[in-house]
């Protein structure tokens, strides 16, 4: 089998002569991108209500270089305007005697996490975990092999699943994501991300985030600035993992949620997920959502699609302060993907007509960046 | 006019011969006290959907000890078995060779505001600003003085807004709470706070904090706790003070908000507060408002009443690390207020009754503290 993903060949067969449910697993993962186009929108919805998860990681906290004289705080960076305007941003904000001085407790940043922090192609990492999860949870669910959408799911039949249209979706969504307790889901989002691989690279999803993109976290955070993440995905999703991943805890991180219900199980104390959508940090959302959940106006933003179009304006129109605001353009059809206004997925369209407007910065992935993921090479 | 409050005599008329709106408005508020039963039964659900605001303060960040070695990281702490419960598990926990060893990263401490923080008598803090609100507000609304219960509360005829029940409640949180952007309220916020004074006290609101709790918060914060807020007032009633109070910023205060909208005022963005509830931050609601804001389970939880009892109990039943549950027990009828199983405000029952089964620490602040307020010389 042979199928075509943004102009990338992907042979599949061929090698495999032992079919594992894996293997069966990334097939019909590259059968789903023929229906990626009906998928993408009826994920807009999904991943808004992509609910959440909690817990701590047994891990010793937030790295964080405190050397700020460091030669080069970003090395995965090519020299050019980019870089030498986040540089000078850092650093006419953080010298006290500049006019542009931003007291610690002010130096708030946002990023957008899919397709900013790591990638989305060809769909959000998430609806591969929902899908994934389905089969995981299937052995104990006979009645899924013969109840739609799940038959459909399990046989491979997109077609049908997309028949189904949200409802299917839903459904798809509230057997992963709720009717568990925040424990459980904690648990299958870490065991996923321990085995799952992405079809194209081979990789752990959480190898595929960005290291320019670590590399400046890093640089703000050694400058002071708070970090945190504002994405449309599920805050339970991100939380498990985020903290290694970029160094931000779990509650800097604003996302999707669902509801949930504190309740008894087994004579102790629990936190039910439910079907029911409770917060939708996407588009307007997401300065509503750096409201609610941060209580202060960002200095510095980054995103890649017009659903943080909103969370820029927010940050760029603000009083006061000189603010920045970043686009990361996906221009690197070879290293990662190539799409902008046409796309299904992190469409960015109305957000790249207003960089002037606003003096937003665009990140040229093929160009700004040495490398994309952390194992790749130094180009 | 002579009016008693849990015990004490307030003389309030005699020497006031010029009476100014201010004063008008002490002798109105002690006059609500009469109606502390009903208003408190209302406040709960009133302090519930007690909205929201935003926007930073203009100030350096949190302020830190971070010498650790002090002789006594606690001056205003009685010698006992509190002060020395406290320093036996921050010192347990921060020791990397101890087997009660927290990594840094999880040591979450989460406190109640009202009653754990600073005082909550003779009425909730945010109801008198609310209710001094629609005084200042009354010029531009002179439909007001006809209409009830804006009428009532301007001529200090408290009978028939308490007649008026929820509803007038309702209506006097979304004229002061409600229908202005997340910019102005926090303005009317620091405005109030700048000038309104307690009558009791007649001290500004935000100097009845505690100060042997800001201790206790400094304390911790300078061996790596995170400390947050988790509490049923309003997050955007809190947010404009607590970090100069407290030195907790904005994005650790977890409480009550209203919903609120983007949308564009004169050409600029804002956030429109919305007269409709977004999340009630108290009783079973604490723990929930704990895993969406925080994402991890506090080690450590100070509160005072039973709408704590959740939180505490969340905290207590988790696995693996020790863990610290605090209630702070009103007994000073002298230098604050003494009140418990029989209080409208702050009730204290079953959270008492629970202390030995999950081993909460309760702090007699008539014997453990040396002083209650900043200001206050100590015992």
């Amino acid at each position: 089998m042979t199928t075509t993903i943004n102009g990338h060949l992907l042979i599949v067969s061929g090698l495999m002569t032992v079919v594992s449910s894996k293997e069966i697993l990334y097939r019909q993962t590259l059968e789903m991108m023929e229906y990626k186009t009906q998928f993408a929108a009826l994920f807009t919805s999904f991943t808004l209500i992509a609910f959440s998860c909690n817990e701590p990681q047994q891990k010793e906290e937030t790295v964080i270089k405190e050397n700020t004289a460091s030669t080069n705080p970003l090395p995965s960076w090519n020299d050019g305007n980019i870089k030498k305007s986040i540089i000078d941003f850092v650093t006419k904000t953080t010298n006290e005697g500049n006019a542009d001085f931003i007291p610690i407790g002010d130096r708030i940043a946002c990023f957008d996490n899919d397709g900013t922090l790591w990638s989305e192609q060809p769909m959000y990492f998430q609806l591969a975990f929902a899908i994934d999860r389905v089969k995981t949870l299937a052995p104990p669910h006979p009645e899924w092999k013969t109840t739609q959408p799940f038959k459909a799911l399990l046989e491979g039949d997109m077609k049908t699943i997309m028949a189904g249209g949200e409802k299917a979706l839903f459904q798809i969504i509230m057997a992963t994501h709720a009717g568990m307790t925040t424990d459980e889901f904690e648990t299958s989002v870490k065991d996923w991300m321990a085995t799952a691989k992405h079809p194209k690279t081979g990789r752990h999803y959480n190898e595929m985030i960005y290291q320019p993109m670590v590399e400046l976290l890093n640089y703000l955070r050694a400058n002071k600035y708070k970090t945190f993440i504002v994405s449309g995905g599920g805050v339970d999703f991100m939380r498990p993992w985020v903290e290694q991943a970029y160094g931000i805890p779990p509650d800097q991180v604003v996302g999707s949620s669902g509801k949930v219900r504190y309740d008894t199980l087994n004579g102790k104390p629990v936190l039910i997920k439910l079907p029911d959508v409770n917060f939708i940090d996407d588009k307007e959302g997401k300065p509503v959502g750096i409201h609610q959940y941060i209580g202060k106006r960002p200095v510095f933003t980054a995103g890649n699609s017009d659903g943080d179009y909103a969370m820029l304006q927010w940050t760029s129109t603000a009083d006061g302060y000189p603010r920045f605001g970043m686009i990361v353009h996906h221009t690197d059809a070879e290293r990662e993907w190539a799409y902008d206004r046409q796309s299904n997925i992190g469409k960015l369209e109305k957000a790249l007509d207003d960089t002037a407007k606003y003096n937003w910065l665009v990140v040229d992935m093929k160009n700004d960046w040495k490398k994309i993921y952390p194992l790749d090479k130094m180009k």
